[in-house]
């Protein structure tokens, strides 16, 4: 390849992982939002916010749809921690919920 | 909220969590295609593989467009497994290709 046209297409291939990149963090804080309103919805009606099975689940999915070039045990690397950043994401919301209530009462 | 109401919303953010996820997948893979591809070009160039610039430029570039509720350092870790993962396929792939040469010389 002549080096201009080198320079072009990784040009290309870099635009591409940006906007790649863009819209992962959109779908990534999405699904933020999502688990942190599931911990909410659970805690208001008593329930256990912790559930390993789901987890599973989630990780089989994912596992199950993979497309490649990726394998899967790198596809369950991603999302595991995927789910550990919304499990931190929770726990902080649950430590500010605590401060603001011990600061009320 | 009834236990009904629960429930019911519960499996309705588990349903957007899972298409979220679906969604996720795709791209992630996308992503590693056009990485794995840079790799294929810049070989090909006689062109450095590993861009430490880049890859600065890639975490910068996620924090900067986060809108949150995930933080930025939360943000940083994700894209630093999705950028090792690349890597690690890159890595593959070029193992991938010394065998073959070596079978055919």
């Amino acid at each position: 390849m002549a080096e201009k046209r080198v320079v072009d297409r990784l040009e290309e291939l870099r635009r591409r992982i940006d906007s790649l990149d863009e819209a992962l963090v959109r779908l990534l804080s999405e699904r933020a939002a999502c688990a942190l309103e599931i911990g909410r919805v659970k805690k208001l009606a008593g329930l256990d916010v912790y559930q390993p099975a789901r987890e599973v689940e989630v990780l089989a999915h994912v596992q199950h749809i993979n497309p490649g070039p990726l394998d899967d045990a790198a596809v369950r690397r991603l999302f595991e921690r995927v789910i550990d950043e919304a499990r931190r994401l929770e726990r902080l919301a649950e430590a500010e919920e605590e401060r603001r209530r011990s600061g009320i009462g």
